[in-house]
């Protein structure tokens, strides 16, 4: 293989061993569709039991999905890595049935620290539902479940 | 009655009428335990299927406590309030069959703008979990589902 | 003296040395109005050369004199702490001439973070012009100006 | 003038109408370097004034120069945009004398909302300062100053 396929192939079997212990993605039906290195695509089909008070999805499960995109992309490096803060904007509201697609994009790290972005849009009509940005920072001496 | 006792009916008889349309918190067990004008206390008993990569509580279900509490405070003036943005911070790790309870206090209201601050606390050792902020808009005539 | 005497001494002296360091505050004339154990509020009289493209204070001086209500707040307790991110909401306009105060409180401290709140009020009319968190972090082994 | 060269005439010509009211930018050397659709790059040269007690740039004019950014790059499209809300994560110190540069970019808008993302680097070592998240809203029925 590759140098570029190995990476690739190591990324995978990151995430996959750390899916492996993830029962929040597993019990939400929440897959990892892609990932790269500071990068991870993520997606969840809505059901009836996230609605909230007005009938459409609630915020929590849109900040989860978003939180769970970044925690894969920060996790793509090896080293732990954790969330200490995160931010949400609700732009548009989602409704039962809808798929959602969340993608992390790193945007700048800086010693311990990063900034992840993530978009969740529905892809059935490429609209962005929400905003998030999460910074993480790394455990020193955690080496990751597949690191 | 006295006045106080007709508004605190009327505060609980909204939020009642919240809950019963509210499939996440019903899912989840999530249980509103006190409210009052501006202010709400929710509980939630976590579970394994809650638990992140990490063994620990994932922090989207931390983020949707704190932001049902936010919703339930916000939704005791009458007219409709949305989650138009929202920001946590995770302090410390909660763990599989903690019992969590998220406070939601009214910092703010101006015009149709409210900040809410959310603490989620562990009351068995009274640590603070996590700390939360929701900003709120109201939905110009749209009366709330009790209002 | 006392010992609650005895602190309030300490800790307003080592706010002085802080201040005798601090440019932007001295150069904007930014005071020191009051100062307790987590707590401090700062004010600032806005003048024309603070103000933004629509003719009202820029949101940066708004956030700037929450920040530094905050940054003294969370060096009131010996070590050296700094901003890590801080996050502010804009709710009315200023006006050159205004007197603003911000008031900074301590939420809660976890290990070597720390959150603050800081509301800015414009006294004359006591209504509220932003809110603003802060969380800041302590530098290990660092002692204050006069820790 | 192609279609192109006029819509960036356009766009400077507004944001040089902004800049002639804004007395923060002009008090504070902060000069617009380039414009176009939802995007925004300005400079500053940080002065002795602009230290804090640690003696590095105060995180109040670390985020006021993202926030000028961010004003110009939400204000490229005609009507008036405010800022309604912003986030800043402060990644490394930067020292009396560094030419900062932030670079604003639209990162989305759904009806009256905007989201700006603000990187602060130091061009002269290209290490990123601080990173930053603006909301803005637009005024409906204000044209901008050229629009």
């Amino acid at each position: 293989m590759s140098h570029d396929a190995d990476t690739a192939s190591l990324i995978w079997s990151r995430a996959m061993a750390l899916y492996a212990e993830d029962r929040t993605c597993q019990s939400l039906g929440i897959v990892v569709s892609d990932i790269a290195s500071g990068w991870a695509r993520l997606q969840m089909r809505v059901d009836e039991t996230m609605l909230n008070m007005h009938g459409t999805v609630h915020g929590g499960y849109l900040f989860l999905l978003a939180d769970a995109a970044f925690a894969y992309a920060a996790n793509t490096h090896g080293p732990v890595a954790v969330a200490q803060s995160a931010q949400a904007v609700f732009l548009r509201p989602a409704l039962s049935g809808d798929l959602l697609v969340a993608e992390a994009e790193e945007r700048t790290r800086v010693g311990l620290n990063g900034i992840y972005d993530v978009t969740v849009r529905r892809p059935e009509d490429e609209t962005v539902v929400a905003e998030f940005r999460g910074h993480s920072v790394l455990l020193p001496g955690k080496p990751g479940a597949a690191g």
